[in-house]
């Protein structure tokens, strides 16, 4: 696997580390983000208000055929965010991704720190499913039409379970949600994180958190 | 026009009065509401844990052919409210609403006090648009995979432009946004508004602020 | 009407759309606005420390007579707010209008995306009112003393139906609530809204429409 | 001094122990409190939709002479608050208390937890001042119409300086602010402080702190 | 591992999914939770005044040996939150754990969905990280007094890597923050995950993922 | 006493008027508070990303001795808070402060304006307490491992009851909680409250107040 994670979550972990959200209540009508200032807070400084252009509101990025899916995970990802491409979401609490399947394709295992998210299935079959903090696993298979919801912080995933395609837009409550992809920030972290710990705490021995680091430094 | 205002509307308008969000943080991994409960606070209380089931976090109103759209305003409505439909969403600070539109369909202008809004259309052309506080009017008529963002507390509005059907999909960052029609608001409310209050907002004379509450009363 | 409703609210509108509120909590004892800051946040900078005077603390443009009357709503707004001329309430959590009202003055119908209002009376007889989510509509006529409640959100107006003059002070806890005049928003926007949408939103004809437009273009 | 204080400030000091507020955003467009249920929480739970009445939402106890003035600090005080007399504010995230100042009349310094206060003045002329965290003293002499910001949390207090009586309205961003009187905390409470806490706190001996003491509990 | 890790964890567990938290702002001066109360709600009900004791705002639990170490992963924990032992932390955002390590004992990697938190070290040499989103690792080696950040929702790990025993003290800025241990939620859950989605999001092998499964499943 | 007091508050006291604090949710993974910045905000602006250093997250001032009780108060503070020393608390609703005490050393009864907190005693014997809004008066004398809640705003003090040395460690769930001395802010600011509110307030005569604002001038 590996590269194509690497590949597929680039431009969301790229803002993730970047970017500076404003979640607490939205206090203007909008507060458009000045991408290019060079001032960074908890939150996008506001473009002055001559500035601020109808394509502020507008996102069309999500027309068409979407993002590659040609990667080991077989997952295209298309953020709408106030960071990347949607300045006038900054303030507003409010976040877009488009995920597309190839078949098979699966989201890994994930958490975002700071946002709840409601998934909605526009075409194809896609398994979905959370656990929550006491351990219990909650998941359906779900069809075009259809909404789930993955509460804030807990660890989810999505799975194409179907024999096409198949494509679904998130929603969060949140600018600047974050994105922790599980293995991929335990074995594949910079610097890495020591065996010994990743192996007592999977239940497992040095040589196979060896062999699972390996898998993800091939993909770097 | 009118009746059909009403009856479209009639699911979100009965839910904004009786139903109790509850938008601060996000406490737990959930607290499905209990809409059985008699106590109503700011949110609903949270089912007990073993009462829980999956179908509280699934939501699948959205599939099919959506909410009939024979009426005045040529609108279906289907909500995927915490309050109404969707008890999962207690707490989360979410809330979604699938729109039908006939040709020439109109969601009229309307505020939601307590929530920005992402529209996101599926099928067909819609023209939306909201005002600012400074009485600029910021539009633009999107295409399938289009996004367009509503400013929390902004009156704003969609319409049908193109040739046949039309869906879109909107999600908002609260999980009780209310939902004010101005037009029926003004000139529909229960007991009515003054005739010189509404002649001198609107610049007109009391007779024609007669004709439209004419209009308003045949709905009910 | 019209151009006096422009007059009226000229100052408020045009913090509206300039100004940057803060109102997740205070941090700071105090955060007095740096009005001149070419940064602009949600929310203002702070003055350094040693530039702090009392006066920014203060406010005393609510003595005397009050803001000019003599316009076609019969209303005169002064306005302290953080943005506009009490820098101290920046990152407060709160404004105040004052309200004179001639005889028969109307403070229109409008709504304040983000904040709740209380106002209250300290000379003359003030019909007020809002209408709920639910259609409902609750008024009441206050005389010197009253004070009435104007929830987050919701469309409200003020009237003076004694027979002198009358004058009310409102507190709003939010320092930038924003302001949105209905009518003017919807038949005085720049650019204009389609006829259509008002017609069919409104339940009159397009000759109507145009007519209260006009009424509108007559005020810039 | 003493019995004036506790009396004066014995209304305000009991809700501050027995309500539940709820300043986390307003989800509603109301939740008037039922102050007759069972259940106490972090507010009140709401009053079901059809007991809902006007009056829940005006306020008339400002009206006329106000409150006596006749104690030994010459103050009188009528609070309008969600958990006292003004039922329509739960949720709302405001609060108003009316002073009333007999010549001389003080409101002892004091805190409010979990607010900031506009203070107002009516009639007369009234010296205020809040002391902020670095121990730099802001105040002021206000005349009718000023307003003065008491920073969330910090103490203050008021003085009557004319002639005759004085009048102010304030203002709160908060449902329950608290109040915490800071004389009578500490020389005041049930139990009382520790004699050697209070001196070394002072910089004063036992014998004065024993006399402090004495003052406040000839007032119980 | 295994079954030491369910031991150690269970309390913390058993409140995550039992418990309601309330970190929206403080609004009385306390709440001390009703843990007897069968509402449930976004936060406990209070407790009524009169019912409130010292102990309420006391723990005493940390006092002494600390918690049992004897387990595979080699640690012992001690909560004191408002859910479980310590009631008057309801409603005060504020929660606190004693981690006491045996030699090589190990926290495993586990995130909070809902707080930062601050480890103070009390004895020995802890080893401490964190990954941030965009997967860059974090850490330090602490001895007796060190404090370090764990960032709200980002997965975080503690290991004793001296010679003896150690502890620290961890303080979340949430009375609720939830707990999510990855290995055990991802290879441990009921029920359990699809092994396909555990292989391909780890970059393993089916039996590689039965494997790891095995060792949660020998602790249940 | 006095001296003592504004020496071991200097710190504490400097940066609660210096410093910009941002306790609305987090955002980022981490916003490390870039404290060289000319802009002053409600709250530090971030640190650019590849500037970010790990001693950003670990704080290692709490170590040893802790600073000097020769005081007349006999009490040492070592403050950890964003402003001053660890600057990766910013934006994380978190700061930390160590207490030593000598034998008898006196915390004197203050309130922190924005926070609540939690003490925990690691030597010695403490004696704390705080007072609520309805004057009673909590306390307990806690042993090496005891944990006392402070709740935002209210009064409190800690003394050292035992025989030798004592020492606390206190989190508060804000990066900028704030401080007032309550003798210090109403007996010794700048400049000086009238004598008269001070007597009427205390219940003690001028000659009284002003010999306590002189041992507070003497401390200057």
């Amino acid at each position: 696997m590996a590269r194509g994670l690497i590949v597929a979550f680039a431009v969301i972990v790229l803002f993730a580390t970047a970017a500076f959200g404003s979640d607490p209540d939205t206090i203007n009508d909008y507060c458009v983000a000045d991408l290019k200032s060079s001032v960074m807070f908890n939150g996008y400084p506001c473009k002055s208000a001559d500035m601020v252009v109808t394509s502020d509101f507008l996102f069309t990025g999500f027309r068409g055929l979407g993002a590659d899916t040609n990667n080991s995970l077989g997952i295209g990802l298309t953020p709408a965010f106030a960071s990347v491409n949607y300045p006038g979401l900054n303030a507003q609490g409010l976040g877009l991704v488009r995920f597309d399947y190839a078949r098979g394709g699966l989201v890994p295992p994930h958490t975002h720190p700071r946002a709840s998210e409601v998934l909605y299935v526009t075409h194809g079959i896609v398994f979905v499913g959370f656990v929550d903090s006491g351990g219990k696993f909650w998941s359906a298979t779900l069809t075009a039409g259809d909404v789930f919801l993955f509460p804030r912080g807990l660890v989810h995933f999505q799975l194409n379970v179907g024999n096409g395609k198949a494509m679904s837009i998130s929603t969060v409550n949140g600018q600047n949600p974050g994105v922790q992809l599980i293995a991929s920030a335990l074995f594949g972290s910079t610097p890495a994180i020591r065996d010994d710990v990743l192996a007592k705490g999977f239940g497992i021995n040095k040589t196979d958190v060896q062999m699972i680091k390996k898998s993800f430094e091939r993909a770097m």
